[in-house]
């Protein structure tokens, strides 16, 4: 099974490693979304070069297409995406809450229609674990509810049980392998009681890693923090942590901070398709006309390609014009950025100066024309 | 002014190198059409990365946007482009005959309507040349009217003679550097004697090079290869050759076969966004059916990075997915393909197997399952 060293912590920060079957992955880590089997608008080696460890594939997505079958034909997620180093895959779990009104819920699984072509899928624990084996995951997720916001707590105790029964299913039918590893998910909603017992009846399966699911759904930045103070010490000092969905670079910081360390979202690779950069200056739209003559490098921190080689004025030329090139460039930079701000972050934490640097990041972003 | 070393022949067909102030093109070469100051889906780096060494810009789109003033004052089009080594800019002639419900047309020059906002654009030969000055082209093209095919005699004559006296004040305005030059375009639709009065008025400016236009407009394979044989010969020895707007991979080898040294075409990069392959087994279109399992490479004698590392499958996928890494890896393919071909081409006429190869690569793709 895959296995975690824990390097350092500073506070409830924490630096590690998670050695894999298909590499190392230094943590905090932020993990690309690869939905349908392509991180979008880059290459696998662009990808690599922002220095990503690790991405995300879709479990939901990859089974309508091209099937997980044939992905396990293809030899795999790995090869088929011309990424040899590690990739964690959702459940499916998600599209529960997400595409609700597609799906039917019962305890044996979830039925969705196809947001393809209409057809019919079920999901069971059992069939997201095969799924995820097909696609030859190196980190598989359970299958569980994520729970909807706001939830009542009845809703809410009623779902993560469900999640519990199903997490449960979920270890009995995973197939362990050296350097593979399967993460428990805690629900719970906003309830420190339920969130209680979801930690203590995943920890008796002895997940590889345990990840905090039902955040970032709706209830705002300080609530998700106030959920992690009180979440993350429930779960084992010893297993990695990821927080599912999470989000802006601030998210980022204030969540390593409670303890989390590993993340994933969508947010720097969709923003970067729409023309929004985060950098060391803030946040920019590049569509914005205060860059139309701008000759500067969008980030002068910055070693990407987009930010050693070009200049806003392009960038804003290029989403104008509607060029693919725009999105190619600012995905560049914006998950170059997200590795940046997770190794700054990683250094910071083995060095026991995470406050500070947290202090010096958010100070430059206020201080910045962003 | 740049230089032209023709270094062989074998029949009709011609091997040189193109000296420039941005460094050396070796010919024939394919030049990828870069309209708005990116190769569409492509990097500056995978652009270089297919063996390119010279790209085509636009005179009209980039007036429009981001503007020739604008370019200029972020350093040119190759700084701004990240692409050091030489670029052709066309002169807005093109447009004269494709957009022709969007321009007025008269001795002094060509009025458009812009397609983006409505806004009016003069083009003469004169700001033609300062547009192309400003964009810092290593070749600049004289103003030319594209003649429409079919025309009668009289029209083809009209127009003809129109480009001539703009080809004279294109040379008058030209600001002649070292390293850069600007290449005459012969017109005269289909008519040989036309064809000859314009080769022989441009003669006497002495351009740096010279291009054949008004082909590719429709008049077909046959009717083009006809053109050639008569207009190629027209052209100094001495000065590069450019087929404007040219073509498929057969249509290179033919023209090539004729005389021409140079071509440019949106073909391989419009192609590569909608799932047609140009391949050495023929022609794919990635979108069939038949590709959904097909785990081989896409061409097994091409060494790019979407040939090396993915498979058909996985580029179907990709196209069904509407994912833009499949524009960007098909791009990628058919640019390697045509800079390949056209290598391939100049070895042989070196080696004096022209005829050889043109049989050889024409047998490859009959017997393929393009």
């Amino acid at each position: 099974m895959l296995s975690f060293n824990l390097l350092a912590t500073d506070g409830a920060a924490r630096a590690g490693t998670l050695h894999t079957a298909h590499g190392d992955v230094p943590t905090p880590t932020f993990m690309a979304v690869g939905t349908a089997g392509t991180v979008k608008a880059m290459t696998a080696d662009a990808v690599r070069a922002t220095g990503a460890n690790i991405v995300l594939g879709n479990t939901y997505h990859l089974m309508l297409r091209p099937t997980a079958e044939r992905v396990a034909r293809l030899g795999g997620l790995h090869k088929m995406m011309d990424w040899p180093v590690p990739i964690l895959t959702d459940s499916g779990g998600f599209q529960i809450m997400s595409l609700a009104k597609l799906r039917k819920l019962d305890e044996q699984g979830v039925t969705f229609r196809s947001h393809i072509d209409g057809s019919a899928h079920q999901l069971t624990p059992e069939r997201s674990m095969e799924i995820q084996h097909l696609l030859d995951a190196t980190i598989t997720m359970v299958l569980d509810e994520c729970t909807k916001f706001p939830a009542t707590r009845d809703e809410a105790a009623i779902s993560m049980r469900l999640s519990t029964r199903w997490a449960k299913r979920s270890r009995a039918a995973f197939v362990a392998r050296p350097g593979y590893g399967q993460f428990g998910i805690m629900q719970g909603s906003v309830y420190a009681d339920l969130r209680r017992e979801s930690a203590e009846a995943l920890i008796e399966h002895n997940f590889e890693g345990y990840a905090i699911g039902g955040l970032a759904v709706g209830e705002g930045q300080a609530m998700m923090f106030e959920m992690l103070d009180i979440s993350a010490p429930m779960l084992p000092a010893n297993k990695p942590r990821y927080l599912m969905g999470v989000g802006t670079p601030d998210d980022l910081l204030g969540s390593v901070a409670r303890g989390v360390d590993m993340f994933d979202c969508v947010m720097p690779t969709r923003a970067g398709r729409t023309a929004r950069a985060f950098t060391s200056q803030g946040v920019f739209n590049l569509r914005n006309a205060r860059f139309i003559d701008d000759g500067t490098p969008l980030d002068p921190n910055c070693a990407c390609l987009c930010c050693t080689r070009h200049s806003r004025a392009y960038l804003h030329h290029l989403f104008r014009a509607q060029e693919i090139l725009g999105p190619m460039l600012l995905t560049t930079h914006n998950l170059t950025y997200y590795q940046n701000l997770m190794q700054g972050a990683r250094q910071a934490i083995l060095a026991g100066t995470y406050a500070t640097y947290c202090a010096t990041t958010r100070a430059r972003w206020a201080a910045g024309d962003g």
